[in-house]
């Protein structure tokens, strides 16, 4: 069977609804918004945020009290070319510390009370080594397809999709490299800390990398060849939440690689997503710059995990804090504006 | 009685320990920031927070629990020169929906667990119209220093200045013309929102408080001459909190007219100040890059109250929860890196 069906069948369902930029809960959203005591405008981001969060959730008051984060564990081939700092045993190390509480995205989920789930797509079995074979079999990529779709409950306010996986920086690069194009070195940085040598060997990587796949690759010619696991779930659980309606927030570097494999799929399939940081691997810049999108955030953070996208949940929380709780002119008794 | 004895006597009580860039409770913040399951510098500025409020603090392990903002209101008589959209009435009205709960600022403390304090600096009784006149006399002067002063309780862990004024963006940007230099239209923005004419007058408004004054005029000048009583109180807070050691989050626009003042007497009288934000107003990058700082936000707010300040309490929280909650590699029998 094609793996594909099964996105491409949640495609369709997206696009049947595509280019829808208001409803009436939007439109009394609006309205509500203009008579808040404050200056029209003066929250800025924090309008724009809620805003947004009226349109896909069809709330004129939005909600965010059931948000999830989802972290999407996988291991990849890649790192046979020494192209991480890291070992690659590290991937399921950190799966172990998410299940016991102490890395970094679990004392963020407990601050901002973000439930927390672990994807383990097959950690120790890595995807093939992209620079020398297919990264994904038809099964692979079935399956995580499946647990892409399923890690997306239905019933979210508000999802965050991050990423951990030892390599997966690579396969980042080379899903920009391949669809944006330009050199392998404009899309390769440290990830989690390479020396110079190490980033001479990603960019080898990537010239392999881009030799192996066809002068105009689509999104399903890059899944399959380059992976990896992670990217092919998140490309899935993008247009589950978009079926469902619910407000994505996108994390970094690596969780974008199936952002813009969506985008260059059908642009409109990303419309539910927001961007929560600028990272400091130095090509996410311009990844953010070709979807078109800016970041809520840049806080020269590096560290994946989903750890941007929760502290993106802070401000949508604030943002809805204020709509939802602040009076309005009339109900407070405050002068509006003296000049038209 | 000369009314800065006050604010000299804590300026000189910080300078005796200025240039304190380390301490042992930094140097064992830095051990452990090195030991936790994540590759070095990961976290970005949230490591440059945590560092933050070690040094201050003087706590290897720092803490955000006591966090308190302090709004200052006060009506300005560069108001007569018609420099705001909306009537000066909207001072007090909106300190009565500070009280009432309704404002954002209410809001996002709630939502951040902060405790909130507004300081009334004779709202109502506006300063003079520094277009014309001068703005404070020593009595009043002498009266914010000391509101100010106390509006630091000395048992904070972080503390947030913001303000809320009719007419203080003009005070403001004519605090940062007096300092700085340049055009009067260098410093002038929309404030609340007012259109092409309202900035017209406001320049016009900043050229003859620039005519009033001495060719470089220093702090004290500016004080009393141009004000206003929430600038004052701010000063003398911002001096207090550092003489406790208490690191501070300084808001927006108006909030930093005070922090460039202190900044322009001693600038290590400003070194425990972190920079919530990059205000929509105009100027405020310029302020930013003349005190050499850079904002942790920049999501074009424009509102004051101290709602940006409340924002980056979120980030603080968040810097700290990793820090303080993460395993280091060896609890957690994670593999550091391959590389030397």
């Amino acid at each position: 069977m094609n793996p594909f069906s099964r996105v491409e069948t949640l495609a369709n369902s997206c696009l049947a609804r595509a280019n829808e930029t208001e409803n009436s809960a939007l439109r009394e959203h609006d309205r509500r918004q203009q008579s808040l005591i404050k200056p029209a405008g003066a929250l800025g981001k924090l309008e724009t945020i809620a805003r947004h969060l009226a349109l896909w959730q069809e709330r004129a008051c939005p909600k965010a009290d059931q948000v999830r984060l989802v972290v999407f564990a996988a291991d990849h081939g890649i790192v046979e070319e020494n192209v991480s700092a890291y070992p690659a045993g590290v991937t399921a190390q950190m799966v172990r510390s998410f299940h016991d509480g102490v890395s970094a995205i679990n004392q963020l989920c407990e601050l901002l009370q973000i439930q927390l789930s672990v994807v383990n797509l097959d950690v120790g079995t890595p995807s093939g080594n992209c620079a020398r074979r297919n990264a994904l079999s038809d099964d692979d990529l079935a399956v995580a397809f499946e647990k892409g779709s399923q890690a997306v409950l239905g019933h979210e306010d508000l999802i965050c999709f991050g990423e951990m996986g030892i390599g997966n920086t690579t396969i980042a690069s080379a899903t920009y490299h391949a669809l944006i194009g330009g050199k392998g070195s404009d899309w390769v940085g440290p990830g989690a800390g390479l020396d110079a040598d190490g980033i001479e060997r990603k960019i080898h990587a990537l010239d392999l990398i881009r030799s192996r796949l066809s002068p105009s690759p689509g999104p399903k010619e890059i899944l399959t060849k380059v992976g990896g696991r992670d990217s092919a779930a998140i490309f899935a659980a993008l247009l589950e939440a978009r079926k469902n309606r619910i407000p994505v927030i996108v994390d970094g570097f690596s969780a974008c690689a199936p952002v813009a494999l969506l985008a260059a799929w059908h642009r409109e399939l990303i419309d539910h997503c927001l961007f929560a940081h600028r990272s400091a691997e130095p090509a996410h810049a311009n990844v953010l710059k070709w979807l078109g999108v800016k970041p809520l955030l840049d806080l020269d953070l590096r560290l994946g995990e989903g750890s941007g996208a929760a502290l993106a949940v802070g401000l949508v929380r604030a943002a809805l804090a204020c709509f939802n709780g602040m009076a309005t002119f009339q109900d407070a008794g405050v002068s509006e504006k003296n000049m038209p």
